[in-house]
């Protein structure tokens, strides 16, 4: 299901950067949750554009419309609950360039093969970073239902441009990570060197990538189903759905394949009566199930494709290469917006996975 | 779906290390297929135990006997297919210390939680690596049909140990990556490096992780889609199904969080009438959808959590710590015999990709 | 998923009688079509209210919004297309009444059984018929692929309070059935009586039930799959999600339990060299797959539960009887406006199995 | 999902008439539970043939193993339960015949226009009405697991060439409806002509239809999901599953068409302080979510094709008309043997609404 993520907590995103409006229909929360519009604004902020010189100029204002989904006391009643978002500054350009060839690293390429002429090029059509703000409308609402479970979920930018932000204790993490507005890092300093990294690479028409960590306390054991629709197999399954994303792995991940069986497993011990694990390596769950230890992942993102620098592409009627100048507002760096976008998207996996688990 | 993957060509897994057989429900292949039965055995041989000192004593001839799905003339003929496998080599023996305390990076806890004492302690019950016998059963029915596709798979042991093997060029690679019957790397001197690491780790009553790195040719472009069920979605949830798995990565990966976007973005190029890109840090897909480009992905393994070494675990019903001490035939490294497993896996998801996406 | 029907042209329907808004997100239509927006409105007119006597005096325009799926040129993008139908004719009205005790023969009770008091009562909620509108919206989306296919949909009033249209040639059916702006039946004659059936189940304060037939002509042979997602699987599945329908025939339906084999085959035959079957009582599927007949299909609706004559319902609080009278404006038959419904939903349902069954 | 029943407990059937074998995957009981291996056979011998001179000659024994699902105490443990059912009496025959040309009827045009020449004709291949008997070791699996949940499924032929059994109150039915090795009719009288209306059409070397009634009582309220998840999408998409229906109706069903309002709304009252209804119309569910008032549903069964009088069809490589003989061994009619499948595939359907909707 292409534009759908989740089996009970459902979402279907829609819409392109241009379109009227770009939205999320959400199935399977349960009647009687009074949405705090507080709280899903604050939250879909964070990852809003235009706080920051480090992000694209593009100022949206991204004021969600519930059109459908909730009873007359403004709790959901059941059926799905409908979010809108009108793209209001969509600035009226001359797309042709576009139409003509493909921005390197861009969806443009693969979206001729696919939709041929009929792809929508404007802002990126339904490849815009852009469709991740209907994500957070979604996950700021699993996050409330999440809260009500005793689920928190945080994340941080674990490395940015090669710098590394501390790593927080995957036993028993301190939420929140880092102040509400602050620059999304649990070492202050470590995020300056990453503004300026960013600002840096903007400076000359580059981009930079980086790493998100997400961290999920509170989930009940026993959850997700082998051998495909474990924790892993759904989480993954649904971040690589985040733009730009290139590995997700999780605790030791990638770094486990280089450690030895007696180094990597976790000692089983028991604490206030619970069942635990002293270390957690296994980030929370053992042959996709969850174990109840916090969820710990990491999340790539590559470098931006859009760059100011001048690429090759090809023009895809004559079939000859051409250099390209990619225009626009376009972010440096992607990853300090993507933290609430990965926070969103886990949340969603849990929120479904508790929902799809009870019993 | 927890024990199915795909779409429209859909596997279901079932079985137990120690139940009467373990086997694959394989629906979707085009009718008219006539199973290559050699073929088919000398892939499964591929995963199959005992080939080597450097994996579990357990002897499984792993014969797969095709109970349904195929007419009298031994092709598909649009009923699912079936292959069972017998469990032959079962030894019976003591299953109370399994039932009392989980193995350290094992699923018993997990299955504990979601199971109680009705799960199947026996070899690691549902979550036995041997589970992946099927898998291969049912990839190589995928790699069959992908080579009439004119589509190619083919994984080797990137790193085992801290050892790495060469890299496949990721524009053209060649196929194959290493002559049948030998160990599966590129480079045979990275190779036994890797093969005296197990050992030693063998001897130390430990064990050793590694990375496999899969690479597909010839994918049609314009597959996949947007934004849940792209080829990395699609890929890194299946592969994750396979047990041991921590981390899936395409193209640069992790490293492509250390990059620029000058540095990463792949320019355009024509070769030969096609649009094709120079490089392919992309890794065969933009957006989620292919570009025609070859599919490069790494998977992380953990190193297998069985040891011979004492490790912490916890008494179930006392929930006191105890001592543990792994008993069976383990394999001391399981990257070898998944080599194939990860290239069952990535055929099967391609093959599903290529069924639905055609129109 | 409850909201959502058909796996490759997905449409989830979504919104309540008294929410802002209600609509559809329709996924998988192919890129590149341009949907003729007067032909939409021409069908969505069908199903709307005011139109006749004979319906609720609730007057809606319908009007579509679609905010988002299409490029800049109104094509299909291959994005998902969305509609949306502001709410605007809702009178504001007292539900104190509806909180209390649910109406005979409504979803009322089953909702509040599932959602208690964060149900929405108002105007029925989700349960309301007016969530037929965006299935109209979508299906005539359908329609206008199939018709590039060569596929015609058609419906008419089979029976209507016991009073019987003629049935059209299930084997060379003659389209279309009726006149555009006609009442929905072949016999203007029994037309005639159903509408003065009607009227006078009106001046009673009663309602009436009835049967609508549709038929499918031009659907390719071979679609469909055994055993549970054959073409009667799927097409009666979603037309009982039309509300207040209480059965689904094929062919001669239960008509064939009285009948001997003889009289049922259908003979087969050759027409313009085309194998073809000389009746048509197997309806266009033997085993659930399409054989390139006719599709004939016969969905029986139940008279409108709302009523102005006095019933008998419990006050749920309490717990005890108390006498009901249902206000507002209803339909006293939903039968002619339920024409157009079942001809969007069969119209979904094949369309889906045309792009499905593709390969 | 063709072969596949069911969101959480899932089906999967495979096999053909002449494979090897047929059997089914089920996924999803709770792990515990301990098939009782006698009510199983009990079950499954209702199904199976011999019993009667109304039925097929071809006898077998149907004796299922179950390969793999259950831990070493013969407890499901949560993997999937696996039933295989060997192929014995399997006559070895010439299908030249079949090959060349369809028999009226049946799924042997339609396999031949999906599936070609790789289709498996011997004894109807997938087609069989063989394939039942995994969906009743299936069914047999839920019917415990509903028992458990004070759930009670039962069927009776309702109607058989012409002749009508007796209603059971669809209020308060009495369960069993017959007993255990009796004809399955409430009317052992309205039986014994059936019987002898079987016979007749035998000598004639005809077949006849009939109708199957199904009643459930103690579900639950509340569950099922509108618009396309609730009961009757869900029934009527499994029931249509089984070889030969072409209807099937809840409640009053097609009689509802012919009622008025006031005689169709069910009106509310209270017992034993549980709300319900004085009469059941409306068949246990209203919006499509059930109201934990007795299912009832009646599903129409086409007169078995196989006949032993000549018939017409076309030879499909000629596209000649040519007479055809049916051979073979044959049910003159289908529906005695059928009431255990309606019962299975409504207590898998109803199984798994309840496992679906535990929250």
């Amino acid at each position: 299901m292409s534009n759908t993520l989740g089996n009970k907590l459902r979402v279907t995103v829609f819409g392109q950067s241009h379109a009227p409006a770009i939205g999320a229909v959400v199935e399977g929360l349960p009647a009687g949750m009074r949405p705090d519009m507080e709280a899903l604004s604050a939250f879909m902020r964070r990852r809003a554009p235009g706080r920051d010189a480090t992000a694209t100029a593009r100022s949206e204002a991204d004021a969600v419309e519930i059109i459908a989904g909730l009873n007359e006391h403004g709790e959901t009643c059941g059926a799905p609950v409908v979010g809108v978002i009108r793209n209001t500054d969509t600035r009226s350009r001359d797309y042709s360039n576009l139409y003509r060839s493909p921005r390197p690293g861009h969806a443009d390429f693969a979206a001729w093969e696919k939709f041929g002429d009929a792809r929508d090029v404007r802002g990126g059509g339904q490849f815009s970073g852009r469709l991740t703000a209907p994500l957070c409308f979604a996950g700021a609402l699993a996050m409330q239902f999440l809260q009500e479970k005793g689920v928190a979920v945080a994340a941080h930018i674990a490395r940015l441009a090669g710098i590394e932000d501390d790593a927080p204790d995957p036993v028993h993490p301190v939420f929140p990570l880092y102040a509400p507005d602050a620059f999304p890092v649990v070492n202050a300093e470590a995020g300056e060197k990453m503004r300026a990294a960013i600002l840096e690479a903007k400076r000359a028409g580059d981009s930079v990538g980086g790493v998100v960590r997400v961290l999920a306390t509170g989930m009940p054991a026993g959850l997700g189903d082998p051998m495909f629709d474990g924790l892993e197999n759904r989480l993954a399954a649904a971040l690589f759905g985040i733009p730009a994303v290139r590995g997700v792995e999780f605790g030791e991940g990638f770094r486990a394949a280089d450690m030895r069986g007696s180094e990597h497993n976790d000692a089983f011990t028991v604490e206030d009566g619970r069942i635990v694990t002293k270390t957690n390596r296994h980030a929370g769950a053992l042959g996709g199930i969850t174990t109840g230890m916090p969820v710990v992942c990491r999340v790539a993102f590559k470098p931006t494709p859009s760059i100011a620098i001048e690429q090759k592409s090809v023009d895809l009627q004559t079939r000859k290469e051409i250099p390209l100048v990619v225009g626009g507002r376009h972010d440096p760096c992607i990853v300090p917006r993507a933290v609430s976008v990965v926070e969103a998207v886990t949340a969603l996996v849990l929120a479904d996975m508790i929902l799809e688990g009870a019993m």
